[in-house]
């Protein structure tokens, strides 16, 4: 074997996030991954989100320019295999340029996103913070996490475990055990399983990467959303992302809940909201 | 006259936001009015967003139903005068319909919407709150309000701001004489100056009728917003709804600006996120 081996394996995120041009202009071939699938075998939103983003930045043709805003809204759950993203680009502008993204089966539309594609840098922000949420160091959550997971009640491990690596904080892993602390936020440090660092692509699939911030207020059944917003705010720093994601309101059987992400230096790098369903 | 003339009078709000059945299926014209331009003779975006979300719920023919969450990408600034809604349901459902509305000019979309169409009560949540924000009585804000807008400084009013009753609090007035206190908040009394009562549908005007709550921050010139997500949570009570829009954070040109809306109880009724261009 060369000694390049290693060199030509991709990371399983952008092997699972891949687009190739497809019949038509503006089409795009995709395959949904067994690897991202959840519970009930469908795949992850934000898994979704960022393998409509990498087609969204190629239908654009700016490689270097990064989905800094998108909006998802799914339709009905693709399942996996080949699928097709239907790309149109709304503007090409010099600041920032919208492209539409539907991904499609069957000939329907099972997810469909706006994007915003735009220059980001690393640099400290002109004003304004969120500042990064308190929680332990991430050997202390990974420690506690593996406890807390292997008294997960009445839930299989998905698929999506194994692609990433989840440290709760301790104080959120109640509801690991079916026992909510009724506070309704989940903290967690992520990194990718197979050691893939994080870009921007790959923030849109950690703002979903979480369980349900409901769960930490009963354990229901599968809350699934109707709707997306995800903001990219700077490059990430190497090492792993520190996510708070909770629930604000839930009323008339809809929740919203609200990510923040921080990257390894505490520094603000995206932000997401979403509306779901939800039958307390 | 008759007595009943003022029955035939529509508010100005739903006079400017009538959809008429167009040209072809899923087609609706429309008449952006200058009544509801902001200072550089655009559309409002919030009144835009009212205006889809009133042809999609004509094209879902849920007509006792309400946008419940709309995500709206700013393509191009659309001019007054007539254009053509064109909408598609992606999906018709016993809980929740989606659909997409693009805003279309001279055969180009300026505004792409999709919008989630469902039923809304007035009942109290489920669980969770965000409280009311705190500021003086609308009176009170309204007096000086008064004063405040007298002094502002470089900036004309728009035909927007006969169309509303904006009562700012006290305290963030100083951004009307282009003295921002940096905090990046604007609180205030929102009413409709004719004296319609809110609704579900013109809570989506609410949530971006105020100017940019970056004002706060700097007198930039405007702050074009790209994408604006709203969820509207519950159908309001009477009475003025309490607006709290603030700047979380400006980074790479970029701004991220939520918005809060209670209704006169203090029931949060609608909240916002948006994504907007800035140059400090």
């Amino acid at each position: 074997m060369p000694d390049d081996t290693t060199d030509d394996v991709p990371w399983l995120f952008d092997d699972a996030t891949t687009v190739r041009p497809g019949a038509v202009e503006g089409d795009w071939d995709v395959d949904l991954r067994d690897e991202f699938t959840i519970v009930n075998g469908h795949p992850n939103g934000g898994y979704l989100l960022a393998l409509l983003g990498r087609a969204a930045v190629a239908a654009v043709g700016q490689e270097d320019r990064h989905v800094v805003g998108a909006t998802a809204t799914y339709v009905s759950p693709p399942t996996t295999g080949p699928a097709v993203v239907r790309t149109e680009v709304l503007r090409r502008g010099r600041t920032a340029s919208q492209v539409r993204a539907a991904l499609v089966q069957d000939d329907k539309v099972t997810v469909d996103v706006v994007m915003t594609v735009a220059a980001l840098s690393a640099d400290p922000p002109a004003w304004g913070e969120i500042a990064p949420v308190e929680m332990p160091d991430e050997a202390t959550c990974r420690a506690d996490s593996r406890t807390g997971r292997s008294a997960i009640v009445g839930l299989p491990e998905p698929p999506l475990a194994k692609v990433m690596r989840v440290s709760f904080d301790p104080e959120v892993l109640s509801f690991l055990s079916g026992e909510p602390s009724g506070r309704g936020e989940l903290r967690a440090w992520l990194s990718l399983a197979d050691g893939r660092p994080w870009d921007p692509l790959a923030l849109l699939f950690a703002v979903d990467a979480l369980p349900p911030a409901t769960f930490e207020v009963a354990m229901t059944g599968w809350v699934p959303t109707l709707s997306l917003t995800a903001y990219v705010r700077a490059l990430p720093a190497p090492g792993p992302l520190r996510i708070r994601f909770r629930a604000n309101v839930i009323a008339g059987g809809f929740v919203d809940e609200t990510a923040d992400v921080w990257d390894a230096t505490g520094r603000l790098v995206a932000q997401s909201t979403q509306l779901a369903a939800i039958r307390l």
